[in-house]
């Protein structure tokens, strides 16, 4: 577990000054809203003038575009890698929830703008956000198809399955508080556990 | 299931002039969040002036008090009731996902901002509604120590599995989406298997 896994998460951000801002954003939009934050607050809580902003994000719709599709494009590599290991679909399920549940309880407050800020994107934005989570859920949906075709599974609904376990991960970014949850890492193998029984795995 | 189960839900609240206060500021919050809601748009999507809130709540956290704690309330009315049914473990855990599933489901708006909004209220109403959710949250527990007692259940983390029940129907209220998604009912009945499943239900 990193130390500031807010900042590692966008380290490949430059210049620093746009990385500051959406880190200042996440910030301000978990503490109020987004339909609440203003441009003048990000740019404040970044130690910088609202003109700053404007030189690198055009709105504050585009600062909220670019935590969401970065947080989605790494959700949707995050399974990727994860479910291109190991030949066990339960094994490579495990690691799946495993390493999801933990990036949500380690960023929570960026995963709660990505999860729940969603629908505050403008359209087109909205339709490439969507496509990265339709590809993520279909991910899981071949993972889940996968196992029961070997037996691995016996899970009757694939779609409602699917749906299920990402359901259960994201929920995280709801719940999790670091002072009286369980550590980020025995949560997501405490969850592996119980999707693995949810899909009917001999554990 | 009812035609408007929004309007169903209040029936108790009198005079008429505060339910429909409480409509208009879920339709409002819904919209464009809690803290970029004012008392003046609440009062004018009740058809009303803005004085004419002041009547019936102090507020716009008295507003969302007042929705929060009826939430909470019936939610926990809905799970003791189910929980004293049959004498099943598994028939009650099944008809309390089924129940919580659908309640979710048909009052997605409630919902959102009875689950979502609940860090905007002041520390006092605060302390009320996390005592209910700290009761409903038990009785959860209870029945699956009860169904682990019996052989029933195979959870070896009860308060962990009790949070993933509690998450995954609480989830719904993100993602359900009444024209893509199956009617309450059929996902209540599907979601009760995945979660006897995750308990090791013999099924």
């Amino acid at each position: 577990m990193t130390k500031n896994p807010q900042a590692e998460l966008w380290s490949e951000v430059t210049p620093e000054a746009a990385r500051r801002l959406m880190v200042a954003a996440v910030e301000s939009f978990a503490e109020r809203g987004y339909h609440a934050t203003t441009t003048r607050d990000i740019a404040t809580a970044a130690g910088m003038s609202p003109a700053a902003l404007y030189v690198h994000f055009p709105s504050k719709a585009a600062v909220l575009f670019e935590i969401s599709r970065r947080g989605h494009e790494k959700a949707l590599a995050l399974v990727r890698s994860v479910t291109s290991g190991d030949p066990s679909p339960a094994v490579r399920m495990g690691a799946l929830v495993e390493e999801f549940v933990c990036w949500h309880a380690q960023r929570q407050r960026v995963a709660r703008v990505v999860q729940y800020e969603l629908h505050a994107l403008p359209e087109s934005e909205f339709a490439v956000v969507a496509e990265l989570r339709r590809e993520t859920e279909q991910v899981v949906r071949d993972l889940i198809s996968e196992g029961n075709a070997g037996g691995d599974f016996k899970a009757s609904d694939v779609p409602a399955a699917a749906r299920a376990v990402l359901s259960l991960t994201i929920d995280v970014a709801r719940w999790y508080r670091q002072a009286t949850a369980p550590p980020p890492r025995e949560l997501g193998r405490t969850y592996a556990r119980l999707v693995l029984g949810m899909l009917g795995a001999n554990q």
